[in-house]
């Protein structure tokens, strides 16, 4: 078995590679453009796989490097569009030696890129747990923001997911003589996994909805709260200011005004109007 | 018949029995992972089931545990990963006597854990009458965090839930020799528990969503409340304010400042005018 | 053909016909737990159905009462769970004649249920019709209850409803020997009825929510409308209260103090700021 | 070929051709029902459908009407429900001549019926266009009338297309020999365009929520105006007027009360404060 | 092999290419109504498709125009409905000579429609990230404008994408003589770029749904902003206001009206009550 590794799709080499092996030339421009969805499509000789991998996580965003192998029956190319960055995804694959099967390496590839998907989850989980502690307490711009960021990571991460699963659902179904029959119970575990990967990027983006909606409602609520305060200000200190402008104006034959008592009287006029109005709205359940 | 009942997944003796009964490599792998998804699956020898189960209900969280079956036509292995509860789930399993065969104790767990679902969702059911009750008298920030753990636990309950129905439908189309056949319409029946499972998590999500919005119509109604109070408070107070100001000045010539019911004319204008805005409020159908 | 019908799932008569006619123990068993799906399933000898109909609705909520058939080639059980109601279902059966077919009794039963929620829906469309033309008047807490109840109903309706297809679907496709093939189009048109009763709970669903989405706008437009008429009365009593308190200080050298039009110039300049104020607030499109 | 026009479905002609071309009662029934769903369905003997046509718009609603066809090998039964108005449905059938065959006269109608729709919806796209434009300059209570009576309407005829699509994939696959086969193509056309026609509904569906988005968004943007507004004037009077309740006070030793320069003084701190605080609230940001 | 470009569906060639290649009437009436869907299908003799492509961007809106084409094994018809632009998609076609088979030309006509949508979904892309910058930081109804442009664009552009898979998918489907068997992968990377065009609409739609999202929630928070400063401003004002209403009064028996400190005494009193309630509205967690 021979196995050739690429750091760069523009490499000569993959045309000679492509010349010898018959891989077909759609199958190498995908390898060049790099637009391409990720997929698993199978032709007589070989499997042709397009595979993503989280590269980097860069403030937030999530960086996508991807990952192109033709796995023969005797011959596995490997070509990795980004150079730079030393490449765990192959490591068990490089481990296990060379005398494997390409399909055993082609598992053993796509069960670490799978693995790699679970960090990233968790870590997004972590986060997601802590910002529902904090909405609730304080629904500050700054958690809305990073909530977003989170739902968007969660936007890109679905459809990458949706589309390795669907690739592993057609390597299931590949019938071909490329991967080895006794391998099939691995690609099948394979699959399994790409599933619950979905299916937790879908609870996440259940929980980040539902956290969404607390603030929105936390925000909602505090607005009622401080309406409520400015009304009860307003309720106290109106009566009071209504009665003392009247007793400030330049009239005659305002009742008290020459009275030793009147500024107790006229006082307790004002407290008293206060709490009436404040009696009233308790009365019609306004606060 | 031979059962063995680990209470460990790391227990060496499971490599033992994955030796003797030829367990696949990969589901003895999934016991010792603790990510996996509840699945049902089969090889020609014996059937594999990953199941979870409620274990505990801790501050709203739902905590669940793995239990893992291999079933054979004449061995039975049960592994649990929680080792510290004594399992209700095993109960009527283990009553029910050594001389059954395999399957018949495969359904007697499954009938047990669909059981236990019924009850937790029969409790959910009630919470969430009440909260419903409770959010059109009083929409306060508990209730909304109330009805958002509720939501949580709905979310985590409906993922476990539709692989169970999954498991349980596989199961039905088992055609292998590993199931009694006359076994059939009991798992059958378990299906139809597992579908109405999902059906009333369904219902109970929209009923939750539906309180939901009540909740938030609440709020927004009472912060229109509040508003109309406020209003109300100012138009009463602001023409005897404005009037009020008018006779405070020092200035001359003002009319009535000599009069004798100046006091009089001055404090019905008030009123008159604080009558004429409330009657122009609701005459353009403002309040 | 004999037709057993017991008005309790407890009745000890039915055993007896479990035995005699060899009906399965987990369709006994479904008949006595209250937990059951609406379902049709089929043995070789018989066809067992679990109908649900609306035995009454009490205050707003539906109150359904389960309906278990047993239809053999020449045989008929039913039994109900709530014996104390005179069942308007099964009239049209018991009218037809003791000498119809097992199959035919079937039908009748089945199109009397289906004509029941016809009724119930369409009583519930009435209902949605009256909120939405109050909805846009007066959009009231007790609307918004109202409204609430209706989408409750609705949820459940559904779900009910959606398992009702899913039987006669299943009927439509049995081609054992129990239902009569020239009674086919019959069933193809109770499986059409259903079809067209979950047609217009989805209908309603969509009225329903569209009804929700107005009255919330409503709100937010009053709330808008409440804040536009509070600020309109500030701006016209503020300028007035700062001139008229400027004028109330005990200060020298205030202009117009000793004018004998000071009264006119300073209520004239009161009124020419409000005006000012008014006319900015219109230009910049904010009134 | 012998085609069969009846105004009214009780008819008595109509038992008659029932009895002569061997109608199945089900159908019969169908047609003298007023409840029931678009559809297409074929025996041996004859095709069956039941249409639906906008008969009329009646304050925004749409008034649907009935259409019932019994197309046969050599002849053609058509009835109508609501005789009242002259159907132009019937108009291109009626023109091409009576040796047309009976599947032929059935294309002529359906086509006629789609086309209908297509009218319709244009109208309809028409409407939501002046809705988008009204709703950001003027966002009124009667603008959301209108919009949410559009969005009823779509959800009717939704509902009515979705049926009609399926009638026409029906019709398709109807391979017994009433459809002539060199009709196929034009059967085919005629349910692209039931497709087209289903596009086109979602698509305005899609404005209609955009628009109401739109809508929601606008009234929450003028209430933060209006709010900001009431609270620039607050700002700008409420250190005037505490100032000058300070001077207002019948209290002796207050600064510069005896003064010449006392008014300009007094009238100057209230200015620059104004500005103080109207500066405060341009630095946090909250204006 | 010979191709017939037209540049208008109603030139006559068009009825006499249809007489020599026995055209079907119904796919000659698509080409000449303007109300078509995008669509493949194909008979014995030839494939027909309607294609769409951008023809321009109007004002944020995308103008679409028809591209029809008859794809025999020996003949090419392709009929475009705006003859007044120049057509880059057809140049690659044009450019790779006329004794490529029709099928080969197919391909590279629908390739150069696919590869301009990609350039449409990238400028759709950067827009969405200028806009998700710009509305945390100032939420205006400009924004709001942009935001809706671009979903309306979306809409559109999905619908026809939906398509477009669709026929690609039909394409493939296509078991008949006339695409050539050796073109299949081409056919099929076709597919793949219409899926991915897919995916990154739906990926842009949930991303302008988020941005939507942070755009009510920041102006909710605003609103929140306002009215906080303006409760805080009320708070500070209104102590002071009351306490210099009840000294501006003409009333004996105030205390401290002679004393020499009375004017410390009572600014000292306005300061401490407006402090209070400060301190009051934050030991409540109100602001």
């Amino acid at each position: 078995m021979s196995w050739y590794a690429l750091d760069d799709p523009n490499d000569p080499q993959l045309d000679d590679l492509a010349a010898r092996f018959q891989l077909h030339p759609t199958h190498i421009e995908d390898c060049r453009s790099n637009n391409e969805r990720l997929k698993a499509e199978g032709t007589d000789q070989y499997l042709f796989l397009i595979l993503k991998y989280i590269r980097a996580v860069q403030e937030g965003d999530l960086i996508f490097a991807n990952f192109f192998l033709f796995v023969g029956r005797d011959f596995l190319v490997t070509v990795r569009d980004t150079p730079d960055v030393s490449c765990e995804i192959l490591q068990r694959a490089q481990r296990s030696g060379p005398d494997q099967p390409p399909s055993k390496l082609l598992y053993l590839i796509l069960d670490s890129i799978v693995d790699s998907y679970f960090v990233s989850i968790d870590h997004s989980d972590d986060r997601i747990d802590d910002l529902q502690d904090s909405v609730l307490d304080n629904p500050s711009p700054a958690i809305l923001q990073n909530l977003f960021d989170q739902k968007r990571k969660l936007i890109e991460l679905r459809r990458v997911l949706v589309n390795l699963r669907d690739a592993c659902m057609s390597l299931q179904r590949e019938s071909g003589s490329i991967i080895n029959p006794e391998l099939y119970p691995f690609f099948r575990d394979v699959y399994d996994h790409s599933l619950r990967l979905l299916d937790m990027v879908e609870t996440l983006r259940d929980l980040l909805n539902n956290t969404f909606d607390v603030y929105l409602s936390s925000v909602a609520n505090r607005t009622n709260q401080v309406m409520k305060v400015l009304t009860i200000l307003s309720t106290v200190a109106l009566p009071a200011l209504v009665i003392s402008g009247i007793y400030g104006m330049n009239l005659k034959g305002l009742p008290f005004l020459e009275s030793d008592h009147g500024t107790e009287i006229v006082v307790g006029a004002m407290v008293a109007s206060t709490g009436m109005v404040l009696w009233m709205l308790k009365r019609f359940g306004w606060l």
